[in-house]
């Protein structure tokens, strides 16, 4: 491999995939200068490198929204205590997770944010008071800190994280439900159109929903080591915050309502699934769209022509200027130390350009991906370039979205499930829903949740079927499997 | 006034601004719905048409500072305590505004961050190997926490506010200095441009300081009611943080060197500035450029015609998309009350149809800023809107520019000094720059304090003045006055 060129610089991932995911996943984030780990356990440093791909996302996405009638905002990072003991099941499901203000307290203690509901619902109190205000469709991108317990991992499971929270109103359940549907489909375009990610969309059991929700959809990528990756979530509410916080609205009937809300979130957590599930042995791969730099330009040069490739290769930088190009002229390293360290750190495509090349007129285009080489004449460049990057990101989609749907297996009865399960796999079976069950299946398989309950699937109805586990009767198809 | 038209919805500012500024503001933020009080004392609360505008300068400024090749990242919320005692007169300066974290301390205390140079100090260390490696320019958009024990004013003094900090380190001194000075230009660029709002740019004196830093250069504004307002800052953190944080980088004459850091911050409370500098008795006027909506568009209806002149409107909504329109055809307000509504909500234009207008075919265009009144042809609409709201911004700034000018005046003794500060002015004047005369003259003026340096002054060669206070030798021009 290039990467082992010089070994003093400790270039290149030293372990591979599929040897050990945890240890791997670990050296690309580090060593693509995605993030690292800060000084507080639990907290990490997203590098420019990562913050990009975040950015990227942000920046689209907002877009999106706004089309939608979403207004952003900005709540606080501070929550008195007794906001979370409004809505008891949620301050049930937060407690064990919330990080504390230790100075000045005011009579009550105060969180640190893990998710807004509670001080998002009391404002709305507020700014609430007839039919014309609703729909109220609100988001805020932020900073949360849930205090986990158990081992960091870089995006994927860190105190603090970034995402985007959005929080709506609706006069009627029905609204409600079509826009948390609504908001569930933005995420799956997403994802598909920046990262490449594909993902089943389900609706979680009650004991995997989110606390104080009435029904919580996920969306739910599946990940190359084995494990289920949830992406986001859009949280059906119903009118449990509004009671909580005394939410109403004065009807067209002129009569006082209590009104629906919904919630919906996305984080850096997909900065996670996306290392995981397209990255390689050599390091970083990333959907092109996400990339800082699409394109890096690397002149290979010898004294002969010294001047007139530079020359030549800086023309085909500033041909490329849309796709955010990097120039690699260093000198002191070899032009396969420079191939390796771009591998490394995810640069979709590489532009090689030596003295035949200069002869020619032409480049050399390499894929990332692939690995796949190709002569573009300096002419075709603006043509042929933007063709290649989207066919990296198809084929990222495709490859991954193949995986699922091949990973993704039906169980025949107890058996087979256990069996999908020990390959590593999504075992799907018709199952009865209930918590206890779950627990069981759990504690059985050491560790396997119910993912989600596919909304393809279960748009089929589900006939005289038993649940596999507890041979109940069955509720829904539900997708099993490990988890991050 | 308009706004009195319907007491009972308590529409308008009830106070006017020059008979009780602090609660005319107040009033402002709230019934103009830019912000409103948290529940946790001193925090706030930005409403979509308060983060409107911060949203914008941010897109806009992210934008320029990025062409200068500035990068973004995120770092964590939380510093370890030890990482303040590294740089002595830093964790002196933030000592009693940090809020610590109170549970699972994990060794030492836990800070929520009221700055971050020293947790990024801490990554540099690991970025920078080689002078390849500068200049290195880094960014965050993120919240930070001062748990200020002053009373509470929305934007101007809040525990949590957003901000955008720069890090940025350099090989030499000299270019450090440079782009010190090139920072603080592109906020009295953005200042200008997007929120009409022109500043004073200095040099603060060893006082006023940032605490760590070798030069702070401030940007003043001075607001009507005699208080100048610090709006950004830019400091030449010399190598102070860099041997703290024991950051270093070999030369390319293969040597060791210790390099030189800087940093520079815009914040929320540049809105609270917007608001003090330009609104009036009838409320929020904004600066067209970061208005959430550029124009209002009020079909006044009577029963005559009634259809017409709302197709009519809905066409000159349509053809003025561009200008984020807002349309208010309303029944149940008349047309007075929607006219003070959004008046007191600072949309810039607003566009009046009535029945003649509708038979002429114009519309009638007025001016928040000034209450002109134009009638202008629907086809002369996209030429004549697009002049009109640049001539809002430029009438904002030059209005606040001159009254900066005028109030902005030179001592000519310690009497006339004390003059000027009486009448609520700023006032210039010889000082020896030592804190102690400034910590004297504080005390005797009940709260006045050094502005700055003003660069544009301080070209000029100070000879053989005597500061006007403590009668030594003066060492440079400075601006003194009230502030927030």
């Amino acid at each position: 491999m290039a990467a082992k060129q010089d070994p003093k610089e400790n270039l290149g991932i030293s372990i591979k995939k599929n040897d050990d995911p945890a240890e791997w996943y670990g050296q690309v984030c580090l060593k693509a200068e995605l993030a690292e780990y800060a000084p507080v356990k639990g907290c990490m440093i997203i590098r420019p490198r990562g913050y990009f791909i975040w950015e990227t996302l942000q920046h689209e996405f907002d877009r999106r929204i706004k089309k939608l009638g979403v207004q952003n905002a900005s709540f606080p990072l501070f929550i008195p205590e007794s906001f979370f003991e409004k809505e008891k099941s949620h301050a049930q499901g937060f407690a064990p997770e919330v990080a504390w203000i230790a100075n000045k307290y005011e009579g009550e203690r105060i969180a640190v944010r893990p998710t807004s509901e509670t001080i998002i619902c009391d404002s709305f109190k507020r700014w609430i008071r007839s039919h014309r205000d609703l729909p109220l469709r609100i988001n805020q991108w932020c900073n949360v800190v849930r205090w986990e317990t158990e081992a960091t991992k870089l995006f994927l499971r860190t105190r603090e994280f970034l995402w985007q929270e959005g929080h709506c109103v609706y006069a009627t359940s029905e609204e409600c439900e079509k826009e948390v549907l609504l908001f569930l489909n933005e995420y799956e375009k997403i994802l598909k159109d920046l990262l490449a990610l594909p993902v089943i969309k389900g609706l979680k059991t009650e004991k995997e929903r989110f606390a104080g929700a009435l029904r919580t959809y996920t969306l739910e990528a599946y990940m190359p080591d084995g494990k289920a990756l949830q992406c986001g979530t859009s949280h059906h509410l119903g009118q449990g915050f509004m009671k909580s916080f005394e939410v109403s609205f004065i009807g067209e009937d002129e009569k006082k309502h209590v009104p629906y809300s919904s919630s919906w979130g996305i984080s850096t957590r997909l900065l996670g699934a996306v290392v995981l599930l397209h990255s390689d042995d050599k390091g970083l791969v990333l959907p092109p769209f996400v990339a800082q730099n699409q394109v890096v330009v690397i002149p290979i040069i010898f004294e002969k022509n010294k001047n007139e490739i530079q020359d030549y290769a800086k023309k085909v930088w500033c041909k490329l200027d849309w796709y955010r190009p990097l120039y690699d002229d260093r000198e002191d390293h070899s032009a396969g130390y420079k191939y390796a360290e771009w591998e490394l750190k995810g640069i979709p495509l590489r532009v090689e350009i030596g003295p035949k090349d200069f002869e020619k007129n032409q480049v050399v285009v390499v894929r990332r991906d692939t690995g796949e080489k190709e002569f573009v004449l300096f002419d075709q460049l603006e043509q042929r370039i933007p063709i290649i990057l989207q066919n990296i990101h198809d084929n990222l989609y495709e490859k991954a979205k193949k995986n699922l749907e091949k990973s993704t297996l039906t169980a025949e009865s107890w058996e087979s499930f256990t069996t999908i399960i020990a390959e590593g796999k999504l075992a799907k079976m018709p199952h009865c829903t209930e918590s206890k069950c779950e627990e069981e299946i759990k504690d059985k398989t050491k560790g396997v949740s119910a993912r989600c309950i596919p909304l393809e699937e279960n748009s089929k109805i589900l006939k005289n079927k038993k649940c596999f586990h507890c041979k109940k009767d069955a509720q829904a198809t539900v997708i099993f499997g490990r988890s991050y």
